[in-house]
């Protein structure tokens, strides 16, 4: 787990054990069929990224560390709401693999996808009640934010055209509300007040940012073999992110050759070519950029555990120049 | 608007009225497209049958009425609970027509009516929260009760051997469920105690059983025109409910031309053996047996406005004769 290893706390790989435990709890049900695949992508492993912001928000808030089994029912919620959306992404993906292991929809059918991806967004929900309607309220909204970047980024599907301002737009819904989320809720079971509550979310958010962008830069450099899914894959789907918007404001000539579904070769040709153009360097800097914010914001934060702060700008290095 | 007649309370009206204003603004959002799709049901109309239950349930409680904004808020979640609901069953069902328009997946695509009806989804935990903590659990238990039913009868379809019991394992998740929720919320917004909070969960579900018996009879004996969708349609998908199991069991020979993917014509011939076969006749006895529990329960509950319990054994009563 990358996040445990940057944060290096010891008590995190104690409390992420535990939402490890809970995931699965959490994901069951009185049928037999629906905790299978309910539990499918939980098996299948993963960063853990979401969750374990959660609980290290709480650390940072209080040296002290009451908070923790809230904190792990916070994170199980957060990553809960995060698997039941790649429920459904994959559905609107066709995704064939994901995490190494086939795809829900690939494995059963969109319709149990579908089904199983409500109800493990239905699970978060019922796990966010019992912090309280605030948390409650929050993950709903943010929940809502992901449906509204995912219908944003629908809109400029094969469009040669989409400008960055839109492509913020999308992963500011699809990806940095629920990281923003998941470090206020850590801040929410720690009783932080809100100045603190901010101060994560906004953590969080550009946090978000940077994820969203490295993981697109990604897709353009990266292999089936590291990603644990193919790589090329938002060419091929026609979502156009920020590297290859960046790569076609340095060569724009690139466009007449998007706009339409590719071939497999067609996508490595035009990877190849967005990478030669910049595209990837100069969407990395932004990340960077993104990277140097969150860290601003916890270096200005008050009230804050020096060492757990510490930890989480270990974590912000690692996923800027993460390779997977 | 049936169920408004039928219960005949003539603050409903006003209430049913403000339910329709906030519906609108829930399923709006800052994207206009995402706007436009999840607002295409509720212009479509419906029935409104779960928030006329929210409201009535709270009336029911107390006489002077003091709830009835949350009320509404409670009955708006609950409609957009099965707004949400039916988005995903229409992608599902690969269905092209819902309540006399085109559904959202034949109007857009499946896609769109993935994402919108996880935002409706949402919109309702939104607003179930701000109804407190406890009604926010309950109605995420409810949703997470919803895709349970819909998973088992997934794991029958075109299963000629369906037994009754794992028919209302089903209707109990996908329709009961929320019925129940919706009377026992009404009566969370008014302050009832345990005794008549749970004595309003088990008129809804009673109701709840009763009302989907009679929709899956009206799948036998009606038509486009009367039911806003194609009728037949639960043969062509494979659903067998309990008018066709119950024709099952005195004419088993009918199995033989089930357990496959039908045409219309076949469907209808079908449809005309099971109704002669007395399947709909002995599923309408059953219908009015679980109204006749439901009428037991308000009959017995005590602390109920007679006035309004009234109102609701009526539309027990319009509910069990509908035609469509």
């Amino acid at each position: 787990m990358a996040a445990l290893d940057a944060v290096g706390l010891p008590e995190l790989a104690d409390d992420l054990g535990r939402v490890e435990t809970e995931l699965r709890r959490a994901a069951a049900s009185s049928d037999s069929f629906l905790t299978e695949v309910a539990q499918h992508l939980i098996e299948a492993g993963g960063k853990r990224l979401r969750p374990a912001l959660v609980v290290c928000a709480a650390y940072a808030v209080t040296a002290h560390r009451p908070a923790r089994a809230p904190a792990v029912t916070g994170a199980v919620a957060v990553e809960l709401v995060h698997l039941g959306s790649l429920y459904h992404d994959d559905v609107i993906d066709e995704a064939d693999r994901r995490r190494g292991v086939p795809s829900v929809n690939a494995r059963w059918s969109n319709v149990v996808a579908i089904l199983a991806g409500d109800y493990l967004l239905a699970r978060a929900s019922e796990l966010a009640s019992s912090l309280g309607a605030e948390v409650a309220g929050l993950l709903a909204a943010t929940i809502g934010e992901l449906c509204r970047g995912q219908v944003v980024e629908l809109q400029h599907l094969f469009d040669p055209g989409r400008s960055a301002q839109r492509y913020f737009e999308a992963i500011g819904g699809k990806t940095a509300a629920l990281f923003g989320t998941a470090c206020r809720i850590g801040g929410m079971v720690s009783g932080a007040p809100p100045p603190v509550l901010d101060a994560l979310a906004r953590f969080g958010t550009h946090l978000g940012i940077c994820f969203q962008i490295v993981d697109d830069c990604l897709d353009v450099t990266g292999t089936q073999a590291s990603l644990g899914k193919p790589a090329g894959n938002d060419l091929i789907e026609g979502v156009y992110t920020l590297p290859v918007i960046l790569a076609l404001s340095r060569r724009p000539e690139l466009a007449d050759r998007l706009g339409r579904a590719l071939e497999p070769e067609e996508a490595d040709d035009l990877r190849q070519a967005a990478l030669e153009a910049g595209g990837v360097d100069d969407a990395l800097a932004v990340a960077r950029e993104e990277a140097r914010r969150a860290d601003k914001v916890l270096a200005e934060a008050e009230g804050l555990d020096p060492e757990v702060t510490a930890g989480l700008r270990r974590l912000v290095d690692d996923l800027v120049t993460r390779r997977s």
